[in-house]
């Protein structure tokens, strides 16, 4: 069972309420002997660090991170890990329960309220309890620490449309993607987000996006046939990140509309005895296993839920009401999504890495 | 670890080769005192077997299944699920290795040849090992069985387009999908279809597809706020489907263009206190949990990658070679994919409900 | 996998070291909805606590457990679950890592030194790292959520033999166990081992015991007939805990001595319909499942293997030393393993007690 | 969860009753490219089958093992695994479930008919539905396979003790084991065993056994510190053995009396810089990672429960009943535990093999 858990050999357990004393994680199974800092893993948080612009939700959150357990510190503050669980904790601050407080006996449409109160007959009004993107916080904190097992891979990730704007993947440049508020690649593209959000925001609406996310460099032959697919874990893996709606490996939706001859990734003999693909419609996966070409894969957002505009709903007695959400809330909730994808894929890469290890070693 | 096991609490593990003497599956956790028949599961079987139109391979596989164990038998055939582990078993009997022999050493890009030597260093060439849909038999009794967990759960897939042809949902019918051999529900996209696909046949290509599989009735309440999302397990369970590029949930990547306004399911008091959704973009999910609504999903099928046109390649040596098969192929492998879809949302809303009773019942 | 997680539904992981920063559990798949107190499980805590007598170690940890996350809390401190997992940490206070630092090079004969380094190639000598009776304390922890899975067993334990030293049966009284530092349930005994064990702690010497745990009014149906059998489990978690190198069910070890007359445990009608046993050489689980007995497990503590007497052994590099341990340490290990298998045989069983409503309610 | 699975990265999973159609397993993540005959794992099952002398049920079973998938086999009828898994079958032969007919409505003490029926609310009263030691069979084929993964690791066991005849261990001899229809090392205790047993068969009655299984040559580093400890899966293994009711590793129960000095294992250097061990108390195991040494664990087999003899019983309707079995029976269900004890210790071997490379290979 998975509830909190991500992974199998390489694995995440996180915990904690976006409105508890603190969140954490878990992680599980990751080798001895890897060196890395504590700066490394607070760089990848702040990297995701809400109210960083005027685009993302302003709760001001430090999210500084505490490594509870799981390494050995020299003096120079350089850790080492010992094999055993790495514990994660970052307390919160900011949590301003009261601006829920309207909401609390109110099912938000779009929200898990109501899906909370089916589930578990209890529900953390408090800002979605779980359900809050809060969570991602530890995803990225766990990313962190998948990286080192994955050193050779290089894992990015970039919004490549947000509503209607779509990028020019002519313009694609990845150091685009830290210049600007969105992660947006084309800074054409990002100038037009950057008007279209502000209109957006103001008027208390929001609006959906899609997230490119690939690896390069991870090594051929992870994943398996069947149920262990390397394409079927970044699918959930993706999945599980707030607020995703649907998720596509390479071509992905567009394969539909393709015939045999076009999809086809042809090869050639590359200079090392590899093969060199032509193109990269199987975006780095066949048959549920890495081919060595790049990994890429792409999901979409849905819009945040809280918007300013009354919604009809119903109360957790049943009567009809109006809910509109005053709070703090992102106008474009994918573009948080962005290094949490890279964390996610990092995880996934990280266990199947394992799992080859173990199987095939 | 699950490379070959499907589900956590209703497990299905399965087993054996396209090429080998048989395939198989074992259902684990089913509850006890279920009643069903040896013809419940035959039904869906046949409803799957290929060389039933022009359309699909002209393999011929009669694919009785043997039920060998988990049930007791009454006089008049009645079956009662005992609670342990259930073995099914499928002969291959039309298996005509020859038919590969001439692509054992060449690598047929788009399949999982490459990957299979790069991952385990040996490769069963005929017919692709456990990468060839014929282990989906399996998914498809499994899930015949899995319906028998889920009785007022009705779980419906269609193919809702062919490479260009979309149907127009206007003209949705679902009597129509079982009335032609692309389980289409538009008649007249189906009419379309069957030139399309001929001519497609013919010349030895091949074209993708879309398929959507909806689950009405559905309890709410099921899935889970983070790693045990109910949609993750969806996106996974049809990406584990071969040839699959794509899953989305509801509006899925349509849902990247809406705002929050036009996102929001509104929903107003049923009769019977229950809310009744005004719109279904969620797909029947929010936050990871069913909401009672119909769960619906959709996925891209990529072309067959089995083409009489020649495809640049390398082969085991690493010299490079055209490849061309002529072997038995479907030209669209997205409609054998419409049971499968069926049998695997079917397995993973059994195991959620085994859940559900887990920790909450 | 499992290395830091024990139990399928109910599911425990801890983390920490004992010379880290802190310890901590996370409680997955609690339910929901029921209620406890932060005194409830500081008061199992303070039960398996160091330093109460002068019979264990004399580290002095005051064990304040901190509830991060998976429940609300009312205005009177009332805690009810959310159903979302349960972040538990206690911060070190006592680590004193000097008293580690002559025996950082040797591998204390009986300890894990050796076989941390032969695993892992990296070790953390302050105090044998997660191999520290340390992480027991979360286990407690973790016991006390447990019991509210299951809140009508009672579960005990007590140690019933202490070397040489095995208490009457026929004197055993519950309530004694709770008047001396030995949690022995027979008051002679337990002043026996008072004497002999003052000696033992003089001389720098250490001894093993048995402990016997059981669970009155455990539902029956619980476990499984292959390899979910409620025996293995119980086995398996009791043998989990520190320096345990036995463990048996019922009349266990004294069972390969019996005739099946003599074994088999008869039955009579009870006066609700139900059986009542005429003996429970089974103790209380047949065929991997439980009968509704009284579920009774023993198990064997080996001794402290740190102790003054030097012994033979080596070093890091190879080099032939003696080992002689000074720092504090417990001469009856076996003592404080009795809390612990109270919380154990509680994860146990809440864990099944999920797993049969999931398959079977 | 694991009601029909065992282990994590080498996973076997069974299923099949006693009196259905066939027994059968799956054996999931063996790695690729290990060769090996179908007679090799005949061999397995040959040692194990009832049947070859008046000490076990007379039972006649062939037990012919057919490979159904996870092979690619040479004209020589050498077989390498593919990594995929190895389905593997044995037809049922010798059913004759009349024997059972007039035990269907009692409850036989000792038996799992009762709890079966408690847990399921059905029950196979046809030999034991899954409780038959019949399963057996399948871990032994499974345990073949799982010596592939571990070739210079020779497991053995043999059966120590009988009701009160116990060997003397000075007599211990590798080679008697074969040579006597009970496996037990030592000739003059044989001798003894036989004309006891004999007794006892005659009388209708039974037995218990203690069993001794050890590992020499498995590798240093196995196990993990916690809920991963080797011991702790052994423990496990073993008491999922049909009426097992005791496990102990190395000196087991008999450390509870001893002093640390007594029981520290003390270690010189040995010739190739590996620390080479004065005694072996531990059984191979220190804070749950094998030392190297070799690994020794005993297990107590409770006697048959089907005896001759009536004993006092209820039936489903809770009428008061006397209950004699009079079907085929073991006298000493212990004898056959032993080539079972030896396939369950490959298993957990061969598993753990596994996961030390994912985790540090």
């Amino acid at each position: 069972m998975s509830h909190n858990t991500f992974g199998h050999l390489f694995r995440v357990t996180t915990f904690g309420e976006s409105h508890g004393p603190a969140i954490g994680a878990v992680v599980d199974g990751c080798p001895p002997r890897l060196t890395f800092t504590r700066d490394d893993v607070q760089a990848a948080l702040d990297r995701r660090r809400p109210g960083q612009s005027r685009f993302t939700t302003q709760r001001r959150e430090p999210d500084e991170v505490e490594i509870l357990s799981g390494v050995l510190e020299d003096e120079g503050g350089r850790l080492t890990t010992t094999g055993t669980p790495i514990g994660l904790l970052i307390r919160n601050v900011d949590q301003r329960s009261k601006d829920y407080s309207n909401i609390a006996r109110s099912y938000r449409p779009g929200h898990a309220d109501l899906t909370y109160d089916l589930k578990y007959g209890v529900r953390d009004h408090r800002g979605g309890g779980r359900s809050s993107a809060r969570e991602t916080a530890m995803r990225v904190a766990a990313g962190a620490i998948a990286q080192l097992v994955i050193p050779d891979v290089t894992i990015r990730a970039a919004l490549v449309a947000m509503g209607e704007i779509e990028i020019d993947r002519a313009r694609w440049d990845w150091d685009e993607v830290d210049r600007n508020p969105f992660f947006c690649p084309d800074p054409v593209a990002a100038k037009d987000m950057e008007g279209y959000l502000d209109g957006l925001r103001k008027a208390g609406s929001s609006i959906g996006a899609v997230i490119e996310v690939e690896a390069q460099g991870a090594p051929a032959g992870l994943g398996a046939p069947i149920y262990g697919k390397l394409d079927a874990d970044i699918a959930a893996a993706l999945m599980s990140i707030n607020a995703v709606k649907g998720v596509e490996i390479g071509a992905g939706f567009a394969a539909a509309r393709l015939t045999g001859e076009a999809n086809a990734d042809e090869m050639r003999a590359g200079p090392d005895g590899k093969p060199t693909f032509l193109s990269n419609n199987a975006g780095g996966i066949l048959g549920g296993i890495s081919t060595g070409q790049s990994i890429v894969a792409r999901f979409a957002v849905k819009p945040t839920s809280s918007i300013l505009t009354p919604r009809r709903s119903i109360d957790t007695e049943g009567a009809e009401v109006d809910v509109s959400t005053k709070g703090r809330h992102d106008p474009c909730v994918g573009i948080r999504a962005v290094p949490v994808a890279e964390a996610m894929l990092a995880c996934v890469l990280a266990d199947h890495v394992l799992r080859h290890r173990g199987q095939n070693g």
